[in-house]
């Protein structure tokens, strides 16, 4: 065996010797980024070996100097017999990256939203009833008693029992005289019966809505009697070691055990989550009694155990757009085992219940006469146009970058990452702003766009993203074809080495927000609407949060509409979730507007390919489609 | 640790000082009747204690001499500190008694009935399909294009599809090109998919017809293509240690585990003859993909895990009378894990599925004309009277006498019991004939009748069934108040003890019949038809295979009525559940038969009570009701 010891925790683990060293810090318990899912391309998962045998292929992406003072690649690295000890250093990304982890903090629910329409009709009914004693003249058995007074004091008819809780009814029914409390689960065949409780336990009745996002999931404790919301409680999805994206966690799942992996790491969130929720507010888990579930096709997949191999291939199909009712049970949710698990239905490979969900926030779910757009940018970018007549969406692969990823020094938006940049027009130098106004150790997706907005406008950039070789700043290096711009120097960077921004870098997040842009222009040509007839442009999810519209115009990455067009409306998957939840009225709607959607695939669209060559300056190569976006005049490079 | 040595066997078992001896010979794994459910009354688990010290308490059941000897109850005696050395005897009612494990053997099938009406449509069906390969036009998700071919091969529409299925259709559907085999439940409230494999197996496509008698359990084989029978089987059901008839049952099933125990053992049975069978015909259990049970209300409680407390108790409600369509995984049954259950619906108390079953086999599933008799004797006797415009029915406690209970050397029809005896009118003595023509070793039901008709007819008992002091036989001791006959002597017995019956064993062959006789009249009486209007009387049950109708005519168990209207149908329980099993129409039939019947309660019935008393003669204080019953002159104390 092999015996590794991890710096600085001195924690131990014993392997066997040539296990791979990423394989073994996971056993350890030590949470570890793996964007490409062990590929060794990402260069995320470096540590430090102090001493020990051990074999390791740098793939070339480590320099000499590094590999040299015992920096490897954990995920090509095998250890060997004897004692190894690695130094995990505390990543870029990861320093002070811990969730906000207070209930409700950091997380925006519009309260108009929440002037929730339609009855209350939860998922689950939680009802009193009064049983009568048996008699021997009707000869009629507990489970014949039961039926006969639900249909005599509620109208119910033709309702399901399950063994499981026929089980106990014969107790349950004789502790309390009769007076017991059914869960009826409410679904399209028919009602059926969770469970009967002794005596009158309607007040205690409880739902969680959740949203499984790629990055976040975020879960919502919810009284099923008042449709209040307790609380709202979110943290990083824990497959995120496992790969940043969809894609990379597909192709992490090929592996059946590292499916059942990724699924129990999700779960093991929303079950963490859950736990925390229930517990502040003194709820017991078996209390909690019906959940909606809203999630990117690809998280639902990997949630429920199902294969999401061809999701990612062509003709990019996944196993169901509408999954069955699950029960806890079978999804293997900690709350009550028999309540049940509402997935919100999806509409295509990379159009996920997410969005159906979301619609459920917007005009849409209305069948108003005015077109919206409703878009949700994250690692993929979502996006849904029309009214009552149509309804028309698509998914764009916007990659990392708006998350951090891919960006040298990029970091998602947490403590410490750059979120704001100011530039001197004349020196070209930057101020920054920080996320908890520290030392920044980072720049996250908003950062980014900021700084290359005002690089653009400050004519340090042009409309390619090229920086400027006609003038010279203190801030940019350029060495051959290559430009390099200091954001941050070492002295002030919380890392102790400079924050730099490439010109690599900047051309990820051009041709992400090329990605998003064309997506919206492909759409409204599919539909022959032209921009102007928008009358609102929804913005949903984590990024819109702190996105600053000009920012993201001048770039080039949302349309040059009047402003108050656009509304964001926040996190509308948990939103759409918990309205799924209360009300069946919503759950109807929500199940319509995924029969409505019609799916237009990016993927093998030629129109699309044009449309994003199009959108790869800054903010476009048709200067026209943003008539208020002013570059000063000071880049000699602009073409103007 | 208390060491507890078995004899012969010297298996040994070490358990807590103070452990009853039946739970240590239990937990040993010997089966011991204990037909009282341990309570030190039924005398049956008598052990000899060779040594080892423990404490007793014979309650007065056992002679001094005995208990000298070291005989003691298991049930009353508790082992104490050391080693303890117990000889189990092979009691009377086991030698030989091992039950005809032989397929088909002893297994009486009509064939008339297998002549099935109605389209053979089982409870699940095997369809195969060829689903089209997924295209990027269409955006369709495997679920969609399965469910979509499902509709335009078979117009098969709104069908339910578990989580569980789903998990593997990605790469079942792509296995052999979309050739797969979806086997589909049938039930009222939509079809559901229980499994979809790979390629075409829908030749491989079984069922099981179970009938869980409180003595019996039987288990039947079926093709679900053709409707063919392949193997019936039957054995013992395991709960029999635990108590020989359902209310010791109940009684042992009071403490949850050992309800639970119950549960086991039942399933045990079942699952044992399933595999026996599958394994002998080169069937895969997964390959057995639905099941229809029939039993009496108490045996499917015990059997779902369904409380039966409340049954024993006035006013006699059971949990269900008609349990939900249940998995094979709910239940426990080792088939494959998603086949549906269906349990046969019960009526009453004591009037279960099994009778619901049975009436298929008869014309009162044909909704005719004629009113027909059906009974179904053992431990209980269940009646049913009616036809198209009425169905009633009851259920009288027999008494375990019919199957050898309660009887001092009675013993279940079994190798080695006697089934007819002979009466010398001259002499008084016997000539006995034995179950496999081997030594006698006890006498079981059909022997009793055998020889109380004989005793009668020849004058030896009067119509109280008390023995003549008026005549000597060598057969017939008389001490005091009591009388013995006896029925073979030490000498030609297979135990190398006398076999003999008491006025008392008689007596309890009396009470058994008076209450099966007094339920029949007492049903008529009810629904005002004089008996003659009965056009046939169906006999089902396996006690029903040994019966000699003039015999049982005799003693006044069945009625006095033209032969030819008696019909034996055998196991009618099993073949209902086959014809639930294979034919959807029959389904409909078995539940519409379940409806359609009243349950007359007798145990608070007055009018039974006197009728009950008028049976408790030979063949009845009135003798009109037994024209053809003559008995001959000699007898003295005959009240003729």
């Amino acid at each position: 065996m092999t015996k590794i010891v991890f710096k600085p925790s001195h924690h131990t683990v014993e392997v066997e010797p040539g296990t791979s060293l990423l394989a073994a810090i996971r056993e350890a318990g030590v949470e570890m980024d793996a964007p490409c899912g062990g590929e060794g391309s990402c260069g995320k998962c470096i540590v430090r070996i102090e001493s020990g045998d051990h074999e390791t292929d740098s793939l070339g992406i480590l320099p000499d100097v590094a590999m040299k003072e015992g920096y490897v690649l954990a995920c090509k690295t095998q250890v060997c017999e004897g004692t190894v000890t690695v130094e995990i250093p505390e990543p870029v990304g990861r320093i002070g990256g811990k969730f906000v982890d207070n209930e409700d903090a950091g997380w925006q629910i519009h309260d108009d939203l929440l002037q929730m329409q339609g009855a209350l009709d939860p998922l689950v009914q939680s009802i009193h009833y009064t049983v009568p004693r048996p008699r021997l003249e009707d000869g009629l058995s507990d489970l014949d008693r039961l039926l006969r007074c639900m249909h005599n004091e509620g109208g119910k008819n033709g309702v399901d029992v399950p063994i499981s809780v026929l089980r106990s009814l014969a107790e349950v029914l004789r502790e309390d005289d009769g007076n017991v409390t059914v869960s009826l689960v409410r679904s399209p065949h028919g009602d059926r019966v969770m469970s009967v409780e002794p005596g009158d336990r309607t007040a205690r009745h409880y739902g969680v809505a959740v949203d499984v996002g790629t990055t976040t999931v975020a879960v919502q404790l919810v009284s099923l009697t008042t449709a209040t919301i307790l609380a709202t409680r979110a943290d990083y999805n824990a497959q995120i070691s496992c790969g940043l994206d969809v894609i990379s966690r597909i192709h992490y799942a090929r592996d059946p055990l590292r499916r059942e992996e990724l699924r129990i790491r999700a779960l093991s969130t929303i079950n963490n989550l859950i736990r925390k929720v229930a517990l502040n507010h003194e709820v017991s888990l078996h209390e909690i009694r019906a959940a909606v579930i809203a999630g990117n096709t690809t998280m639902v997949h990997l949630l429920l155990g199902l294969n999401p191999e061809y999701i990612r291939m062509e003709p990019y199909t996944p196993t169901v757009h509408t999954a069955p009712l699950c029960t806890a049970d079978e999804v293997g949710m900690h709350i009550h085992p028999r309540a049940p698990i509402q997935i919100c239905p999806s509409v295509g490979s990379y159009v996920g219940g997410d969005i159906t969900a979301g619609l459920l926030c917007t005009r849409h779910a209305d069948n108003g006469d005015a077109v919206d757009l409703f878009m949700d940018i994250g690692t993929n970018g979502e996006l849904v146009i029309g009214n009552h007549d149509f309804l028309i969406t698509c998914a764009c692969s916007a990659g990392p970058a708006f998350e951090g990823g891919g960006i040298e020094h990029g970091m998602r938006a947490a403590m410490g990452a750059i979120e704001r940049v100011d530039i001197d027009p004349l020196t070209g130098t930057a101020t920054v702003r920080t996320i908890g106004e520290c030392k920044p150790v980072g720049i996250c997706g908003s950062g980014m766009i900021s700084l290359l907005a005002n690089l653009y406008l400050t004519g340090w950039i042009d409309q390619a993203g090229r920086f400027t070789r006609s003038r010279n700043s203190p801030a940019i290096r350029i060495e051959g074809r290559r430009a390099q711009y200091v954001l941050v120097p070492e002295s002030e960077s919380g890392t102790n080495n400079a924050i730099t921004v490439s010109e690599l870098d900047i051309d990820n997040v051009i041709r992400a927000k090329a990605a998003i842009y064309s997506a919206i222009r492909l759409l409204l040509h599919h539909v022959d609407i032209p921009m102007e007839r928008i009358c609102t442009i929804y913005v949903a999810g984590g990024f819109g949060r702190f996105l600053d519209l000009e920012q993201a115009i001048t770039i080039g990455l949302i349309p040059d509409v009047p402003r108050e067009k656009y509304r964001y409306i926040g996190n509308s998957s948990l939103m759409g979730a918990y309205f799924a939840l209360v009300s069946s009225d919503y759950r109807t709607q929500m199940f319509e507007l995924a029969k409505r959607m019609t799916y237009v695939e990016l993927n093998t669209n030629l129109e699309y390919m044009h449309q994003y060559t199009g959108a790869m300056f800054l903010p476009h190569t048709d200067r026209d489609l943003f008539p208020s976006v002013r570059a000063a005049p000071l880049g000699i490079m602009r073409s103007s």
